[in-house]
């Protein structure tokens, strides 16, 4: 039996992955006093007062909304909200399993960006946080940005930031592997979706000189025709002035970033890379080059999104702790910083990388508390 | 420590009432592959194809939103939403302890009716049911009736109809402790917001042929000026003609049911009721009358919603079943024959009804199974 026919299985005898649970036992009048009416009316009383009580005395000091719309499943793409579900109570069981961090799947039936940041704002008072997930690019750029600034807790879309901070955490330790520096490195980022976009921005404020993002027409250049703001953003960081398609572009770079599609790099563009050229081929489950031709192009260091080869970057290894940190320390947004002092803790959970293992297995004792730890330790 | 000291340290000490639990274990990659990527893009391929499986491949099948805007908490008030969690999460415990049916709870950053319909269709689709909760009057019976049009799960405003089915289900008992029969009696509501209008709509389709609804301007009567459209209703069961104020109402009345304010029923009220006459006064935690100042007017059986008297009217009798029953049958919404079911399912759970004893202990064990198979036994 395949993973996919054990997921329908396990789906099915647990009706889906979450339940509610409550941590106490309610089995005498009393008891009822206490947990409902008369004696809850005083928790009320108390937070009506006093509203920063609410994150103490009820769920929002510990739980997160797992939302989306269904816009971008997986690899799958537009299925809408229903088929979404599996996705968001997984993400949903990861938080538990690896941050002890309470999650709530809301899938949403709507795709209209202002519905979604209003409706997100609506129920935002029971919840300490937002993770958004699977909603497709350019909208998640927005939707994110507003509800940033319109809530006082952290929101985070993780198809961007956490497979920004899981790359930067990677390349991180790849370039120890290569003996390169952060700081004079060139890096080509093909693909400008969410997690492009993201990786893009994230590398830019670690330092990383010079990064030329490629969509499917060609290197992103400033005032290009057919772009859009959040490319513009990016175009600037393309410092070394490359232009054309991912055959010219890479030439010469150190570092190749997919998040796009499968098979798009051959092992003769890998052969034009600087030596010691570090290859993330992270398109899931077909990765832009198979790790073997990427070797045999002379890469150095090959990490991508699956579990069956190593050096898997997975986001598993950083949104649970982000959002424990963040509500340990009741953090209101994250900042680059925060991700970036994320990604190092990450890559300082592999003390000595190797070419096989730059980054650690989300089932990593302590991992969580470490990305909570660095999160809780920039200023803001 | 009085219940409501206590219910704060409960809530402190917990992080409010309730958690998200994972039924399985996630130890390994493999575990990890089938909870989530790759694994679970195979029960979103079957939701997507089969939509009618996301009931029983995710937690809809088993979930209710508690959901309220915090207009009417409990007696305290418009607090908001965020004073409005503990109540909800209460509810969430309770639909756990009574049902083992799972539920979250949703406080609504807005008290707009349009945006309270259009925000619960948004988060609908994870959910199997919406329990409305602690939404003013008249405001809640235009939610629940547009959400009840545009949603195919179940739509249960638990203070009208949680109430109304847990007082006919005390009233056919008390009736029963009387000698009298419910389409020979006369009842008396004071009180036209949520619980009132919603308890005398049950009474009607119970067979009641003459209720008297009473607001503070005296009885509700067809035409009244200042009236709404919902009061225009329950006008039309005021078939004795009653008229003018509680004192004049209740003059040879068998029932009084108050869902109103404190102390408002006197002594000298009762004893100008019909022989055998019952009276349920509900208002909390203060009661329209003290149990035994009804007894002194002559009351024959008397309810109240205080735990500390016999015959609590509570409405935890119903809702834990009434959305069990709906979630397993995947019915998609409650009848009125339903309720009336479910009330007569909660009055046989006391075989021999005395004065001091009309409606079964929550505890009891089996209730929510009794409540449940009722509403799956009427046809839609």
């Amino acid at each position: 039996m395949d993973y996919g026919q054990q997921s329908v299985e396990l789906h099915k005898k647990f009706g889906g992955k979450i339940f509610t649970g409550v941590p106490f036992e309610i089995n005498d009048r009393d008891a009822l006093s206490v947990a409902y009416t008369p004696g809850v009316a005083e928790p009320c009383r108390v937070i009506a007062r006093s509203p920063e009580r609410v994150f103490d005395l009820t769920v929002k000091g510990h739980t997160v909304a797992v939302v989306t719309d269904g816009s971008a499943i997986l690899g799958l793409g537009n299925l809408g909200p229903a088929a979404s579900i599996p996705v968001m109570e997984g993400k949903v069981a990861l938080f538990k399993r690896f941050a002890n961090v309470d999650a709530f799947p809301i899938a949403l039936a709507t795709q209209d960006v202002d519905e979604i940041v209003e409706t997100v704002k609506h129920i935002a008072p029971v919840f300490g946080g937002i993770n958004l997930e699977d909603i497709s690019a350019p909208r998640c750029f927005e939707i994110e940005r507003r509800l940033i600034e319109e809530l006082d807790i952290p929101v985070l879309h993780d198809d961007q930031h956490g497979t920004a901070i899981v790359v930067l955490a990677g390349l991180t330790n790849a370039l120890k592997v290569v003996g390169k520096s952060i700081d004079d490195i060139s890096v080509v980022v093909h693909g400008a979706g969410a997690a492009g976009i993201a990786v893009s921005h994230l590398l830019h404020a670690a330092g990383v000189p010079d990064i030329a993002v490629i969509d499917s027409k060609g290197v992103i250049t400033l005032g290009r025709a057919d772009s859009n703001p959040y490319k513009e953003e990016v175009a600037a960081y393309n410092t070394g002035g490359r232009t054309g398609t991912l055959a010219e572009a890479i030439r010469g770079a150190d570092v190749f970033i997919g998040v796009s599609v499968p098979r798009v790099l051959t092992t003769a563009m890998v052969q034009t890379m600087k030596s010691g050229a570090i290859v993330f081929a992270m398109a899931n489950p077909d990765p832009e080059i198979m790790p073997e031709d990427a070797k045999a192009g002379g890469a150095a260091c090959v990490a991508t999104g699956r579990s069956d080869y190593p050096n898997q970057i997975n986001n598993a290894l950083a949104f649970p702790g982000l959002f424990k940190g963040a509500l340990a320390a009741r953090i209101p947004k994250f900042t680059a910083e925060m991700k970036v002092a994320a990604a190092r803790a990450i890559a300082d959970m592999v003390p000595a990388p190797t070419v096989d293992k730059i980054v650690p297995s989300p089932f990593e004792p302590g991992l969580a508390d470490v990305v909570a730890g660095a999160v809780q330790s920039v200023q803001l």
